[in-house]
């Protein structure tokens, strides 16, 4: 029996051993995918749109690296914080991977004196989120960020950002959407007429944050429980927070007898009524809200904020609805980069971010609905041969088309057969075939076969070139 | 006395704390650079003829998080291992910075089980390297890989990675370069043959691998020193290693008397004349040296394997010439995706990765020196007016360009000089400007004005964006 057991204890350890050879999780980390050339291509003409339109607002672009040193930062974010990656100290300095663009941004600035640019910077940034992927959560997720820094006439450039996401978002056609406005003025404003102790400003700013997410009643409680507000205070505000319109809004706060007496909250609404002048004359005050609950929640805002929604259609038959809810935002930091300088000197900054992800998750779903076919490669033309023995003459043929600036491919085989050719062809949309024979060799010909519709003609091999281009130039 | 110096070090305390107000250091984490918009836009230059030559080629592209599992990194990379960059342990998986594109890219197709494709990918990898960043080494920098991966008849996937390298660095004329090449099938064989025990293959190779960078005198010391080689071996070795040359030296080795009765250099001499009769066909066996002391450190290269490197050349009469050495690099590791796959099944891959850095290093300083003026925008036109109180005209009709796909910008002022506005766009190159004033407004014309020639022509305001767009297509 022993022996029986020592043999059956060793053959599983054995066994143990062989599983164990690879057993590592085939996966990528938490909250974070890779892009398959499908979804690389739907992101590339996202990315194309966008840049198109940051370019026609006349913005330079810049890089910076994807982790800082951890104190850059330290105390930029508030109760965000707690998400950003730090990197393991293995000796020499202590980095973070940037949480956002925004600071990264701001420390470029002060680190090379610049008081005047217009920018964008397309990059990933990290947060150790609650991750939900189908919504297009992630932890590793793209911005796409422009900025206008420098000391400018009042809501110009505050104007234009927000022109440049009703660009974007119209451009994109992902259906109705709206863009809410507010300023941490007016909130500040707010907060101080409704009893809110200074203290408390920022604390109870990212309460009213969450009333995007949250019922009132349970901001509410958060606010007078966790919070510490008089339930009186926590009233008042409740009855702003539910205000929302336009420009007639702002006039009627204008007159408001509490609001209109505080510094704050008159510079703000002043500005604000600026803004829409600024956005009729763009005519885009149509998708615009001014919205009182808006708040935002990083600390590094000082004036007007905003944030674009997509608004899901009533009409909608998509079987299952993807809830996107905000897909940019963005507002006023003219205090980020001067925390930067040395000398505390100030360099105004406004700026929008769009959050790619669920654009992008939007666009997948439609794709995979529409059965739209996506071409992921560019190639137009496979050099193929119907006998053998011609791997040579492919090769020849297709350095010769390389060399002039023709996309081609050739299977790696030394003797494909004409019908694998055709196939791979038909699977990748490579509209055209160059067919090297034994006879057309002889001619000083390629047998060139439209995919399509099987036509075939002889093309002389010094207009080979000049034939494919014609044939797959785009209209 | 004592009172004196406790208000002495009061005073002292009081001036700490205020130093230490804004005490950080503003720069980049070590090893790594922001880019500005004039490098952002020769980077840009530099990665569209990479993409170009890259989708001439047929490749797909995917991308892949930043961080990986640590696990997935482990093993893959030797003696370099210790240069990766852990994350902190905060709670949940273990991470690392991807270290290269090639293992996330194995790791890839494992996951998803694909056993055929053609990729690229264009991102940032890391390194706890020593930097030297004069001359384009960093922490972060990026690569810019094209792998085939495919169980196809042997060298021309192989064949094709060097004509890329060919074609790119012929593309962006840094000048004369040469491409080594060399099998790890023929260094093992010549270890084995010089008398190297198997289990000092990897750790010899890697000695190998120093060549480019120290003497055959210390590159022996440390395999005899070091590693434990005989110095017979070692002596061997060095006779081997100082062989280059052509089709001709592949030639004379499938004859060497020690060579030629190993099965593996064999193998590995045979694939090499194959390759150089493919190169023969794609015309590139000019810039192509088979060289028996290239190594490559990686340990997961199991076949051919190359690296380009630029020649100085001798009449180069810049200042201060910039040590370059490889800027291409790549091989086949036709074992790596099998250590990801559960059940061990191999996908052949090869690949190259080009090192984009000390390319940009070069040109920048190549741009630096012609006092070539790079544009960092692509404005066309300027909207501005020569006259006060015209803030919302200028706003109206760049709205109107916008909209219409022109790319335009308006100075942030209410009233801006028009001697500003036009300084404006000879700094930043802008070729136009559109001058609205008061009496074009009643005429319905707009003011155009061509910035090089001073040229002024009224155009009516409905032919404006068609007269934008002729004057400033491209030739």
């Amino acid at each position: 029996i022993v022996k029986e057991v020592t043999k059956l204890l060793e053959m599983k350890a054995q066994l143990g051993k062989d599983e164990g050879k690879h057993k590592f999780v085939l996966k990528t980390p938490k909250g974070t995918r890779d892009y398959s050339p499908k979804q690389m291509a739907i992101r590339e003409r996202v990315f194309n749109a966008i840049i198109a339109c940051f370019k026609r607002h006349g913005a330079e672009v810049i890089d910076t690296p994807v982790f800082e040193l951890k104190e850059t930062l330290t105390g930029k974010y508030g109760e965000d914080s707690k998400l950003i990656y730090d990197l393991k100290d293995q000796g020499g300095e202590l980095l973070s991977l940037r949480y956002d663009l925004t600071v990264p941004f701001a420390r470029y600035l002060a680190m090379n004196k610049i008081t005047n640019i217009k920018r964008y910077h397309i990059a990933k940034v990290y947060r150790r989120d609650n991750p939900a992927m189908t919504r297009g959560r992630y932890r590793e997720f793209y911005q796409c960020d422009f900025d206008i820094a420098g000391q400018f006439d009042p809501m110009i450039p505050d104007a234009e950002c927000l022109k440049i996401v009703h660009e974007i978002l119209s451009d994109l056609q992902l259906g109705d959407f709206l863009i809410k406005v507010n300023d941490r003025r007016i909130l500040d404003g707010m907060f101080a007429v409704c009893g809110v102790p200074d203290s408390k400003f920022r604390t109870i700013c990212s309460s009213v944050d969450k009333l995007d997410k949250m019922p009132w009643e349970e901001v509410r409680s958060e606010m007078v429980g966790e919070k510490g507000l008089s339930p009186e205070a926590a009233d008042r505000i409740g009855e702003y927070v539910q205000l929302h319109g336009g420009l007639d809004l702002v006039e009627q706060l204008l007159q408001d007898p509490k609001l209109s007496q505080n510094k704050l909250a008159k510079e703000g609404l002043g500005d604000m009524k600026l803004l829409f002048e600024y956005l009729t004359l763009f005519g885009i005050t149509g998708k615009i809200s001014f919205d009182l609950s808006l708040a935002r929640g990083l600390d590094y805002y000082t004036g007007v904020i905003f944030e674009a929604v997509l608004l899901q259609q009533e009409n909608d038959r998509v079987e299952e609805p993807v809830s996107v809810g905000s897909v940019a935002g963005g507002g006023r930091y003219d205090g980020l980069v001067g925390m930067f300088d040395p000398k505390g000197r100030k360099v105004p900054c406004v700026g929008v971010s769009i959050g790619i992800e669920r654009i992008f998750s939007i666009l997948e779903q439609r794709v995979e609905a529409s059965e739209e076919k996506i071409r992921t490669t560019e190639t137009q033309v496979l050099v193929a041969s119907a006998q053998k023995k011609l791997l040579e003459e492919r090769l020849k043929l297709i350095s010769e088309l390389w060399d002039a600036g023709i996309k081609a491919e050739v299977l790696y085989k030394k003797n494909p057969k004409l019908l694998n050719q055709l196939q791979y062809c038909e699977e990748t949309g490579i509209p055209l075939v160059a067919i090297v024979g034994e006879q057309e060799l002889k001619d000083g010909v390629v047998k060139l076969r439209v995919v399509a519709t099987r036509e075939e003609v002889n093309v002389r091999r010094e207009s080979l070139v000049q034939e494919i281009r014609m044939r797959t130039s785009r209209p």
